[in-house]
């Protein structure tokens, strides 16, 4: 039978019946043809509440045993998935991560899948039950317990789907799929049926908070196809898989907008080698998070660097970059709060220079000052005033004509 | 360095300040010149959270994962005494029952320990690790987990002291040790220094609940001194091993008493093969749990069958005992709630004939009248009116000479 692996997030499971919910979802695949793995998550809340007592009797604790805290969250799932499964009358088995053969590093708290032994949910496949299996946790070959970190139960899903050469993997979540562009800003956004790794990556790193760059990341390298979609209806998701390239009326696929962004700019940086590493080697390790970098060519002798963060990264600098800006002989540093960045994404629009001209043309039509321009191989992000953000979205998801009757 | 087991209860890791209190107890006795490992149970309450969560998506939740889902409680437990230890400057580690070596049978909800591997707990002892300990769970060799039933962290002390031969298993409890009776009743009890396993028994069967009796009957199997304390003081409490015979001074070890009881006497039972068999099958098959049972000898061809159980027990019997009357040809099924036991306890009492004499003499000058009598090796049971027992307890303590100063 063909295998399909889903994975219900915290909120799909965040109180008995909701689990209800999911049993009877998946005993409905299992009829419907089957064999199904379920990778869940701690019940929502659960893990916050576990750091929340490990805090009260340590001020840091440790990894390791932070790990084996955290892991009791997926277990407790697993377990009452499982019985509900059972008492609607199908046949289902839980499996901790180190049941289910997830090999991991020993780095706590974030340890990397090594490898998958899927000997036991292979058996009991085999022996008809529907396998569920705690994501976000594994074991070390020396039988420590780990955590894989933020989105793991995503990462074992589609790992386990990678193992077993799953037919798919559906990852529900609390949003219906991908959109074009957040349907709260632009409300002809329109659902995609299919979307590139690449694709999604650069619309996750730009706001759209669907998964976890990692998991996206190992699903494209094991090219794994899976379907994102909610728990809480039966609508069809997105489907991410590797698309082919040239097709002319896929180029842009969609618009991603992060708002609350920063910007900060150096003006009349020396343009001497080592300037710019000195800048960013001290932001790297006050911890601050850079986005988008922008340095023009240099006019006699000096430029301007800016740089991009979110907002609430921007407290964290203070006064180091002024120290910086002396040491290096460069101007003044100018910090702006209240920008947001647009992204146009999709593959294939290198080629077609028609697009980053449609996208300032369709921006200055409609009044939107672009402050910054950042391009990548699928992608033109433009850094542009908070308060504009909305329309700008809407002008562009116009202009490419993304709404559902174009 | 000789090696100390202790076993923290559900209400000794109640919430974190308690938490952080058996840190410090456990980094004690290493600094005292120990190895420690501590064997700890769920913090009190969340077992009952959890099982109230299964009884939401299951009417009958599987036993198998009803072990996953309990096997969390001590796995958070763990992590957080090793937590709490690391921060107060020591070295911990915790194990789950897994990963400390508990292999038990299959039987789910209430495994037997099958062997204990002590191979991870021997090496972080030698490491210098206080070694935390799941208690109340372990895996079964094909790798499912399991727990124990009732009792089960006591039972993973005492086996993990046998294991590694310690030289002492301390019971951290909520009680300060074992009394010559129930100090609530009788003011001038005493606690005892030492008892032995089978007169814990009999006290624990007859009512004072310190421990169940499988894990004292482990003990006493393997011969591993326990001492019963509490964790809220650094009282010496009782320490339970085996005490030689013959000290004339300690035939009487204690009063046990046990309240809402239940008796049952069925009339005029036909004194041949097989009526009482057919009376007490009939019982187990419907779940009561009958304590006492006197059949006196047969005076012209019948008898009268009496037998006591929990007063909460009466309402399983109902009309059954009357169709079973009626079909074995006897008369009457007499009910009788209100009563109450009380027993006296201590070994060699047995070649001590005057003991029952004594006993009885006391409570006849006290008023006090004696429905049954039941003895055993080391016990003498009677049952009495329960608004009586008190009274009962404070003359037989006297009698025997168990006040403090006597």
């Amino acid at each position: 039978m063909p295998l399909i692996v889903q994975k219900y997030g915290g909120t799909s499971v965040g109180n008995p019946e909701r689990i209800l919910n999911v049993a009877r979802r998946v005993i409905e695949t299992q009829q419907a043809g089957h064999s199904v793995v379920a990778v869940v998550s701690a019940m929502s809340g659960v893990t916050d509440s576990l750091i929340k007592l490990a805090r009260q009797v340590a001020d840091k604790p440790t990894d390791r045993e932070m790990d084996v805290l955290l892991a009791t969250g997926e277990q407790t799932t697993i377990a009452l998935l499982a019985m509900a499964i059972h008492s609607l009358g199908s046949k289902a088995i839980s499996l901790t991560g180190a049941q289910a053969g997830i090999l991991t590093d020993g780095i706590h708290t974030k340890a990397k899948i090594a490898n998958i032994s899927p000997r036991q949910i292979r058996k009991y496949l085999n022996e008809g039950y529907i396998c569920i299996v705690a994501g976000f946790q594994g074991q070390t070959l020396q039988g420590h317990i780990t955590t894989l970190g933020r989105g793991g139960s995503d990462l074992t899903a589609i790992a386990i789907a990678a193992a077993l050469k799953a037919k798919m993997c559906e990852i529900y979540t609390d949003v219906d799929g991908v959109y074009t562009c957040d349907p709260r800003v632009v409300p002809e956004a329109r659902k995609l049926e299919t979307i590139d790794y690449d694709e999604l990556l650069e619309m996750a790193s730009s706001g759209s908070k669907v998964m976890q760059s990692r998991s996206v990341e190992f699903a494209k390298k094991f090219q794994v196809p899976f379907e994102v979609r909610s728990s809480f209806n039966t609508n069809r998701g997105t489907i991410v898989k590797e698309e082919p390239l040239g097709l002319e009326n896929v180029v842009v696929r969609g618009i991603s907008i992060e708002r609350n962004q920063a910007k900060v700019t150096i003006t009349n940086v020396p343009d001497k080698p080592g300037t710019a590493s000195r800048i960013f080697t001290t932001l790297a390790e006050a911890n601050v998070i850079i986005d988008v970098i922008v340095q023009n060519v240099s006019m006699s002798g000096t430029t301007d660097i800016s740089f991009t963060m979110n907002g609430d990264e921007l407290e964290k600098i203070g006064g180091m970059l002024d120290a910086v800006a002396r040491e290096i002989g460069a101007g003044e540093v100018k910090r702006q709060k209240g920008v947001a960045k647009l992204s146009v994404v999709g593959i294939g629009m290198r080629s077609h220079s028609g697009v980053a001209a449609k996208l300032f043309e369709c921006l200055g039509h409609g009044g939107v000052n672009i402050q910054m321009i950042s391009t990548s191989e699928i992608k033109i992000a433009v850094i542009l005033d908070e308060v504009k953000i909305e329309s700008a979205a809407r002008l562009a998801h116009e202009a490419f004509g993304l709404s559902a009757d174009a």
